[in-house]
Formats: structure tokens, sequence, C-alpha cells
């Protein structure tokens, strides 16, 4: 049986931090080692310039986004791991593309309507402030997953969408010309944690709560010390399933280890003590990709050459694609 | 003083007609002789893929345009002629460019107006059938323009607007990052011929009252034959200005035999007798160059090589340009 082809990708606006660690870079990374599986990895550099007009940030993210991923052991010999903007057949298909899909489906996609509505909520011009790039990136994002025939894309269940537009779009294409695309499919997988971050939310840079995955062990230590908790002293029995510490720890844990620690909570473990072991459990699982993340950080060349490879082999199948999507619809050599 | 430079596309979605040749294919390739110009003509396969779904047509439209602007003495060594499907420069910098332009803009397009208007006559969804192609095909319109850095639009009075959509893109592009672009200015020029098709109105293949440029003779008389007049007789006096016959003989005929053929009507020529001169007058003009034009479709290996080599060119700009893009945005090597 032919491999299942899984695509991820990830836009570079920000640090890695440890919710990202947890529900998307590590379950990626173990996956890729899956013989019955093809990796697909991306840098979704274009998607960044939809939010951010940053250069040194873009830059900076970019970066520090390849430095994580390889630091964490992905193997790109086996995993395709690519920037995007190395790949000129991805703007291409999303033009073909875009003559393919219905604007009606960009009216209805998530972002581009709560752009609206809180246009609307402020009494501004329903379209206040929004560019081509937050309307049409669905179609960007169809021509990332269709580019590369992928048959999984692991999402949240707030991106199911964008995977249904790309199945649309690309139905619509296969009907009107030839039957190039697969029809990818939305996989979401609820059994990967979403982290609390260190006010008990979800762990996002938007709500500036993160623990940054590479931070100096002193700094780390710092910023678990600042997750919330109550006011219960030492001694005192803990409830650990209304707890951030709890929380973050059994995402690291095993089993045993998990069940220890529930334990200790309802024997009242003091805060300080449990956030000193969730210090060393985590920094025990990161330590070591931190040190290569660091040697990475200070060899640019490496990871430049690496996603270069990575791109090379990402075109072979991006340029046989765009062949066949060209010539169906008419732009090849005069003949 | 550095040259002024001058940019035209070119849909690929028919065959030449006089009114093509008449109002855009002359008057561009005589500016083209201009030494103080700087010509780029392209043919804008990309954007023929907004309504046509036909990919043999699209084919044979690009090798026909091809073939009449080299047919009609064209020189490649002088103006930069090449096939926007060949630059991947222009699909990238459309998608830099939507991440800078407002959706309001979009909204105000006049091709996209006419379409909700059409569509809420006949009672339909405003959206129905609008593709995202239709919606935005303007921003690939100014990465067509801006990627040249293009200073001069020779645009018709329905196209001034695309040309400020581009002036308005570059400008928020150069406020947020850096002074890239060139802000384009649409030229309109009123001296040029729009000239009348078969049935009167303008000669446009949207109305099926096209002469094809490139007839055989016999096929160019019997369409000249085709165009319509009144039942004066012979002997009777015709109004000029009132015939078809006489506006397609003045965008042929220099000043004295424009004025000669005003007094033939004023005496009462017979429609016959001004049809047959008609059809020497435009046959003496193009006949030459159908010669070629017959070889040249004979000879596809030739228009190709003749278009890879405009690319060649105009990719030493484009490459150019989106690099300082690129680096404006924070899309670089690792470094």
């Amino acid at each position: 049986m032919a491999k299942q082809r899984v695509l991820t990708g990830i836009t570079t606006t920000g640090t890695p931090h440890l919710g990202n660690y947890v529900g998307a870079i590590r379950p990626a990374i173990e996956a890729s080692r899956d013989a019955s599986m093809e990796s697909f990895f991306f840098l979704a550099d274009y998607h960044a310039l939809i939010k951010c007009q940053d250069p040194a940030l873009v830059r900076q993210s970019t970066k520090e986004i390849a430095a994580t991923w390889l630091a964490l052991g992905l193997d790109t010999d086996k995993a395709v791991f690519y920037r995007q903007s190395d790949i000129p057949e991805i703007p291409e298909l999303t033009w073909v593309l875009n003559c393919n899909a219905a604007k009606g489906l960009m009216n209805r996609a998530h972002a581009y309507k709560a752009a609206v509505q809180a246009n609307e909520e402020a009494g501004e011009d329903p379209d206040f402030a929004v560019t081509m790039g937050l309307f049409s990136y669905p179609v960007l994002m169809a021509a990332d997953i269709l580019m590369f025939n992928a048959h999984h894309i692991p999402v949240g269940k707030d991106q199911i969408q964008h995977v249904e537009m790309a199945r649309d779009i690309a139905g619509r294409f296969n009907h009107n010309f030839a039957d190039v695309f697969t029809l990818p499919e939305a996989v979401v997988d609820d059994s990967v944690a979403v982290l609390q971050g260190l006010d008990g939310r979800k762990m996002s840079k938007s709500y500036s709560n993160t623990i940054p995955l590479f931070l100096t062990e002193k700094q780390l230590k710092k910023h678990i010390n600042k997750i919330k908790t109550n006011l219960l002293e030492p001694g005192e029995p803990k409830d650990p399933d209304d707890s951030t510490v709890f929380q973050v720890w059994s995402a690291f844990a095993d089993e045993a280890e998990t069940a220890r620690m529930r334990g200790e909570f309802e024997k009242g473990i003091a805060w300080g003590e449990a956030k000193k072991q969730l210090f060393e459990l985590v920094n025990a699982e990161i330590g070591e990709a931190r040190e290569r993340y660091t040697q990475l950080m200070d060899d640019p060349g490496y990871i430049e050459e690496t996603l270069l490879k990575g791109a090379e082999r990402a075109r072979e199948h991006s340029s046989a694609l765009i062949a066949k999507v060209r010539e169906a619809v008419g732009i090849s050599a005069i003949r």
C-alpha cells in the first residue's frame, strides 16, 4: 500500500513555546517516525506576512522554528522539511486555484467572519483593515495541501474548515479539468494535549501567557514559578484537576508519574515543591534538545542548508504536480 | 535620463482581430521603436484562466497572439516580450501584494461590481459564480505592473482603475516596508482608434462581430463584404461618418486617402466598390505579415524559443525585484 502523506505548516511569527511543543511539534515528530507515513512539514512564511509586518520578527521566528524542529530530533532524511517561500510552485498553484475557488467560500471563512464581526461591533466598515491576504489565505492553504497530494492534515477543530475548503476547490478543479488532486482529509486528534498557560487559559502567544520552549534553566525555573496557583498552604489537599501545574505535569510525565503527582496533590504538596518537580521534569525532557538548539542558532548556515535540501526534495513533488496542472488548464510550451 | 518603461499585457483567450490590431498591437509596436522607451509586452495567460476553462483555446490563443506580434515586426531584441506564466516571481509577488491590498479596494472593482449587479438583477446570490480569480485579479495585475517598475501603462478608460489600484497597493507597501516600487501611471491615448465591428458596434470578441486579423485573402474579402451597410444605391450620396466601412477605412488609410474616400462617399460610391477598395487597403497593409504569420504558425519551436529568450530578459528584472521585496518583508536565507 502507498504511504499515507501527512502535512503540517507552522506560521513563522513567534517563538516556539511549551504549548506548541506538546500540542504540535512533539506529536508531529513522533508520527514522522512511523514508517507507513510520509511527513511534510513546512515553515509557513507566506502566511506569516498576513498578520506580521515586522520583517525582523518573521526572520527571527523562521530561524527559531527551524532550529527547534531540528534540535528536537526531526529526521530530515525521512520527513520533508522545507520553507514555503522556497517553493515557487505554491504561489503559482494559488493563482490557478483562485480561478477554481468560489468567492462565496471565502465569505464564510472563520477568520474573515470574525474580523467582520469585530468591525461591525466597533461601528466600522465590515472590511475595515481586512487585507486580501486575510481574505484569501484559505486558497494559499489549499495550495499548500494540494501541492503535495497530502491525504491527512492534522488540525485543531478551528482548522477543519480550511481542509474542507481545500477539498471543495480540489473537487471543482478535478471536475473542470482533470483528476489531478487528491482530496485531503482533516484529522482531529483529540488525545493531543492543549496546554494551559501561566494564567490558566490556553497557552497562546496572543494571551502573552506562554513559557518559551528553549529558555535557559534559570529562566525556565522562573517562568514555571510564575504559573498561577491558589492560596492553599503546604499540607492542605489540592485539586489536581483544577491546577495548571498538574496539567502541565501530565503533559510531560508518564502514567505512573502522573498518578504519583496526583497522590502528592491529595497529600497537600507545597506549590513551591510541585513547581520545582515540574521544572525538573520539563528540563529533563528538553535539556539535551536545548543544547542542540543553542548550537544550531549559532550555525545559521547549517539550518539554511538543511532547509534548501528539504526544498529540493519538496520540489521534486511540486514541479511534477504543477506540470500536470499547467497542462490541464492550457499553459504549456507552444506546439 | 532613464528610459520610460511601458507595459502592456494581452489576455490569451481569443484570436487577434482588426480591432486589436488597430487599437493595441499596431500602436504598441510603433511605440516600441521609440528609443526613449523600454517596452514590456506579455501574454497574460494567468489572466486567461479567470474566464476560460478551455485549455485548448488558451493554448491556441497564446500561440496565435505570439505569432501575430512577431509577424507584425515586433523587435524582440528591443522590446521584452514574454509569457506571464514563465515568470514565477509574478504569482509570488501577487501573494505579497495581497497582504498589502485592502479587500475594500477589490469590492469596488468594476468587473466584480458588474458581476454582482448582474447576479442581483437575476435574483441570485450577489457572489453567484464569482471566483476568487475574478475577485482578486486586480492584485495579479498590480504584480504584473509593479514587478517591472513600469512608469506608463497604456489603457482604455475602463482600465484606469486597475492602474490606480496598483498605485494604491504599491504606495501601501512602500509605506509599510521600504521604497521598492515605482508608482505607475495610466496613459489613456484618445487618438487610438476604437474599431467598429461587422454590426457597427465596437469590434469585440464578446459581440461576435470581429474580422480576424490573419484570414486568407478570400476570407478577408468575405468578412469585409459582411460589414453592415444601409440600402442606398450606387450614385446616392452616403454619409461617411455613419459608415463602418468608412470608419475601418480611416483606421488604415493615410490622410489623403481618407479625404479621397470621403469624397467618393459624397459622390455616391457603390457599397460593393467601397468594400473592394477597403479589402485592398487592409490587405496591402497586412499581406506581408500574413505570410510571416503562416510561417510562424508552422514553426512553433521558433515562437517558443523567442518567448523563452524574452522570459530570460524579463527575469533579470523580476528576480532582482523579488529579492528586494523578500528582504523588505523578512523572507531571506537564515542568518
